[in-house]
């Protein structure tokens, strides 16, 4: 804990016991509105609100992020409100505001911005901060104190409807660009949260809130390293439980976790607020507390401050237990002061809440252009024949079928989190509030002197099979089609990916392969672009008789994502994302992760491949790119130290280019099973045709350590593989270092980061 | 360890290293046959065997299951081998010879019994054992020592192909039979083979030797009890280790459960041995060891006693590593002890191998009666609209159609551990070497009068429908249709489940539901026999318009298997079996478990349903029973005693039946997460028409024991809710006990089995 200021102690002795339970708890303005959290409905409501503030309020839930109002106005009630706690209840603390923001502040009129997994395609955490900068500041305007994002939770099974919160299959990939999103958002005052801490993306199926099976090496090696490096590196303030419960035990109320991971080793002093209900959760569904105050006595212990959004258990139930003797008052206080400080260090001690904003453009041209550069950077050109790029003007086609079911769809950009699947598809009457072209509009515009005709299809979902035969007819029309097919993101059951909406079966939803199949049957040549919220099992669209000549994957790019795509199908924008997860053969096959060791592969003692379809870390380019000479820079170095090793990298071809330099490693034998391949670091450089540079990656040995047979995190001596590729599984030029020495204990001191160097190579040595 | 003796102590002590290292690996005199084992053919064979044999022999291999030998002469090689080294080696110590015996003997002309997940459904452990002491006998008589079997890994996910070799998805089912297997076949000095301890069925995506990803307490709590009831129960004398590697540590190198669980704890005193190839597979396949010597010496440092079916790594590698010091002799010398003390267990240091035997019955009468009842205990109808029984003579359908891949196929009634499907499969001039008759053959003794026509319809796997139209045209001209469709067992690629069949998808393999599908579309009544070795996705067969009238579900039944169910069809056989795992919904949903807490299943917080299509412990019979008036004897009891519950169960049809009464349990709130449901146990019991009984179940406290927040295994204070019901998901009729006093910790001597007592009931009280 950070040293708890004589104000805050002070402030912390004169309390009540209601007055601290007060301070532990949310009251959620608009619970009644829309759902947009599990069991809202069922759950308890936050009573009336002039009797839950009447000893003062820890937290207001999602404001502005629960139903449609105008920023300015609702500021002006904010303001008000916050004033009126500070004068009419006995302490005058006012309220911490947190509200939702992952895509971009989740509230009206607000940027939506790539969902995370097209963040995890750009490889380019520099942008995901100043895009968590921009959020930031929206935030810190409307008198917001903490953002609910990022997600860190690494992706290990894409039937799981939330991946597309999910930023990569990779833990250094989440670390790394999380972490800068941390930064970018805590750089304007703003507090970031990490979730789901920990273990939620690992249930069992891919189920929501399914339990998971994994053993402490699995989450120590893989699920906890980005929060690890978001805590360590990038200073956050505030952490959420997850709802999962590992092996058995309900990460809500496990201090293994919340308490000694998070505070003990890694020194945590921020406020652990709970995920919406997983205090109550505790006993309603995972049966381990008996009712709702012993619920709220195992999440205080195992180290949960605040409940949210509510306070279900903490209020009343709590204070019968406090009260009777069956809790400890100290797990109280440690949680008040907690959140006092962070009240003192946001300032909010001492705010006056004179002067409301008067104005605010919470999607300025600095909002948009971020935006446009994640969703260029992060389009992943799956394949290609040399049907694209289409070219512009003249040289694209003239006749252009634009068919299918988010060929014309806004929404199809966003994410489950963006305002507008969260909230506005409750509130079909309420416009958009920001422009968000769809591709249709944005191919127009950027194809003038095309003549692109629009059909539907299909819907995303569903079997209605109607509107097959006019797309189809469309496609026969013209000289080429592109098909516009994927998910609808929502929750709950709205839509076919986002929160709640786990599958079965990784088949694109509905009838769409159906139709994209019978496009391709016309003859007539076809782009499938896909908008996406998880990756789906197209083998069948990547090569084979009904493969479209070229195959675009988007995950949900954002407002500006139209013109991201429609950009890279004429050419104007070269594609540089790459996969940051497998493309998986079936669910099947599933669960499957590229960080498998030998026997998590295909192998001879198994008919049932896991092989995905496409590899982590793939990706095309309009250009092509050689990596070349990997070498390092000493054949030995000792465990523990920092190994350098540089690969030459060149634009071979003709037009200027962005490639993901993406550096793999393998431990030949180790005291554990270690993954066939790991990625160790990446660096996304631009090159000009012919351009040649040398990537220098200095790589601390920590990046290859894991826990040993007594859960001991080291280094371990031994031969190490080094490779560059177009993909984890293709090694274009290989080195080895060997890791001499003893056995080294890594502690949570020791550097983290791959640092990356990139060094021009003049136009001699380029040719050369 | 048992009292080393005197005689065994001394003969360790004059023993050479090349004779210890001789004594804990076997030879595999037909390894260049058949592919029986993984990865068989690439592994190194095991040289010269005069060679081999220099400094004497631990274990044979396989002496009779390796390829098709006539027994009697295979005997007379035997014996007279025994006695080259009792008189040529210097040492005189005879080989303990070993074999797979499944579901019977695995040798040419042996008896086939049903496979393990035909024991599940029959819910029967004494004929299990009856069938394992006829299993013993056979193996003592021909001189074998050792059978590899029973396989206790709980079922964990239905796409891995040894789910054939499994007996169900319940610990306590497996315990209760695989330990009734060991007592049988012990009973007859024939030392029975743990196997695969610990953890293989759990493998990522049922893919066979993939990492398991399970936390310490599924593994005490679900993996593990099957191990202990047979080691302290059964006292089982040998254990063979688990392929898997369990969070990143392959078993065969954790001293964790091959020592301190099962030496430690349970005080097992008998020999370890390895799976076939798995010391090796340490290097090759985990790459946690450098070498083949290193390889060794983890698994001996774990406590694997002896390699099998080689000395790949425990001969010159190993020798080469004692030598240089880089491995203590002492890990050899444990081994070595243990060995002898088994031999000498055995009786082996004493054998003279004067007499072998002149005649051998290895399917005796004893052997078909015992395969016939465990075959018709073990039919499971699924559903039934009345079509079923089909009645006998005149009163059965004149006109049959017999259709489908598994309605002539002997093969097709054996597991993948049978000899006719493990070794003939490679022989196919070889016959079968006992009478199988075939499903139609048993059918047209059932139904003389009846005119049985045959259609193949399609093969179990591919995509041929050349032959689907003759099949449907068959069942047009029927009055009734019976397809028997289903798995053809084999390894590795030969078969569609058995070791290394994994699967991707649930459906039935090959065009097997196309062709159901048009046979039912003819309108004539369709009765469709499963002849499987997993459960299959068969929501369809299940209900709507394409289900057959009646579903018959058998798990290849052996060698009378064809007569139980042709006996189950026409009536002469009443249905009793029930299913020992759920019936699952897609691949796409697994994993899944009827022992889930409340996350586990279908919840509203998820949109993909893991809600199986039939539930543990289903199947309907001919008659029909009533289970009411469950009571608990007295409301309380103290944490680790004992409480009775009576049920009262009665035949409420019209014919003799046998019922498997299933009290389950649920723990309403214990300090980690608890199933839903959970089998406490059961019992079949045969009834007459309108006979009552009362059913007292005495169960420990123990058998709601689980391993608490440190991993304490504990009885917890608290509510229990109990039913006993058709299935696991049916509460006919409930009661509840209280669990009072404090927290008990369970010891390995606390009572594990339910007793079972049942009191028949007057008439009066029948009626009452």
């Amino acid at each position: 804990m950070p040293e708890t200021s004589e104000r805050v102690r002070e402030l912390h002795a004169s309390m009540t016991l209601e007055e601290k339970l007060a301070q532990l708890v949310g009251y959620w303005v608009d619970q009644g509105s829309d759902i947009v959290a599990p069991m809202q409905g069922e759950m308890a409501s936050s009573g009336k609100y002039t009797d839950a503030t009447e000893h003062g309020l820890g937290h207001l839930t999602r404001v502005y992020g629960t139903r449609p109002v105008e920023p300015l106005e609702r500021a002006q009630w904010l303001w008000a409100e916050q004033r009126r706690l500070k004068e009419e209840t006995r302490l005058g603390i006012p309220a911490l505001v947190h509200e939702e923001c992952l895509t971009g502040l989740a509230a009206w009129q607000a940027a939506t911005f790539p969902t995370p997994l097209a963040w995890g395609a750009s490889f380019d955490p520099e942008l995901v901060e100043e895009m968590g900068a921009l959020i930031g500041e929206s935030m810190r305007t409307l008198g917001i104190h903490q953002g609910l994002a990022p997600v860190l939770d690494v992706i290990r099974d894409p039937r799981w409807g939330r991946v597309d919160e999910c930023i990569a299959e990779d833990p250094y990939v989440v670390g790394t660009i999380a972490t800068a999103y941390v930064r970018g958002l805590q750089s304007e005052g703003v507090h970031a949260t990490l979730k789901h801490f920990v273990g939620y993306s690992a249930s069992q199926s891919g189920r929501n809130h399914a339990p998971v099976h994994a053993g402490p090496r699995e989450i120590a090696d893989v699920l906890l390293p980005p929060f690890e490096m978001a805590v360590l590196d990038g200073g956050v303030r505030s952490v959420m439980n997850s709802y999962a419960e590992i092996d058995g035990v309900p990460v809500a109320a496990d201090d293994t976790y919340l308490t000694e991971v998070l505070r003990g080793q890694w020194g945590f002093d921020g406020v652990v607020v709970s995920d919406y209900f997983s205090v109550a959760f505790l006993h309603v569904m995972h049966a381990v507390a008996e009712d709702l105050g012993h619920a709220a006595q195992l999440a205080l212990e195992a180290g949960i401050d605040i409940e949210l959004p509510t306070g279900d258990a903490f209020l009343a139930p709590l204070a019968e237990r406090v009260r009777s003797g069956q809790t400890d008052v100290t797990i109280v206080d440690r949680a008040v002061l907690r959140l006092l400080a962070q009240k003192e260090d946001l300032g909010l001690l001492d705010e006056t809440f004179d002067t409301p904003p008067e104005s605010v453009d919470l999607d300025s041209p600095a909002h948009r252009d971020v935006a446009r550069r994640i969703a260029e950077e992060s389009v992943v050109l799956l394949t290609n024949d040399g049907t694209l790029p289409l070219g512009a003007g003249s040289a694209a086609p003239s006749r252009i079928a634009l068919i299918g079911p988010n060929a014309d769809s806004s929404e199809a950009l966003m994410g489950c989190y963006s305002f507008a699947n969260h909230v506005l598809a409750h509130h079909p009457e309420v416009p958009l509030g920001l422009e968000i072209p769809s591709f249709a509009e944005a191919l127009g515009a950027e194809l003038p002197a095309s003549d692109i005709t629009l059909a539907h299809g299909c819907d995303v979902d569903g079997d209605d099979r109607s509107a097959i035969d006019a797309a189809v007819e469309s496609a026969r029309n013209a000289e080429l089609a592109i098909v516009v097919a994927g998910d609808r993101a929502g929750l709950f059951g709205r839509g076919t990916v986002g929160e709640g909406n786990d599958v079965e079966s990784l088949e694109l939803p509905g009838v769409q392969r159906e139709l994209i199949e019978r496009v391709v049957a016309t003859g007539t040549p076809v782009v499938l672009v896909l908008l996406t919220g998880r990756p789906y099992a197209i083998d069948w669209a990547i090569e084979g008789d009904a493969a479209p000549r070229a195959v675009v994957q988007a995950f949900f790019p954002g407002e500006e994502g139209a013109g991201a795509i429609a950009g890279v199908l004429t050419g104007r924008v070269v594609p540089s994302g790459r996969l940051p997860l497998s493309l998986p053969r079936s669910a099947g096959a599933q669960p499957y992760s590229y960080l498998h060791p030998i026997l998590g592969g295909p192998s001879e003692i198994t008919s049932a491949s896991s092989a995905p379809v496409l590899p982590f870390g793939h990706g095309l380019s309009y250009t092509s790119f050689e990596h070349s000479d990997l070498q390092v820079e000493a054949p030995e170095v000792e465990a523990g130290g920092i190994f350098t090793a540089r690969v030459r990298v060149q634009n071979t071809g003709d037009v200027e280019g962005a490639d993901v330099v993406q550096l793999y490693a393998r431990d030949v034998q180790a005291s554990v099973t270690r993954p066939v391949a790991q990625l160790l670091g990446y660096s996304r450089v631009t090159l000009a045709p012919g351009e040649a540079v040398v990537v220098e990656f200095q790589v601390p040995t920590s990046r290859l350590a894991f826990s040993n047979s007594k859960m001991q995190r080291i280094v371990e001596p031994g031969a190490i593989e080094l490779w560059v590729g177009p993909s984890c599984d293709t090694r274009e030029t290989e080195a080895r270092v060997d890791i001499t020495g003893t056995v080294f204990p890594v502690t949570i001191a020791s550097e983290r980061y791959v640092r990356v160097d990139v060094t021009p190579l003049s136009l001699a040595e380029s040719i050369g």
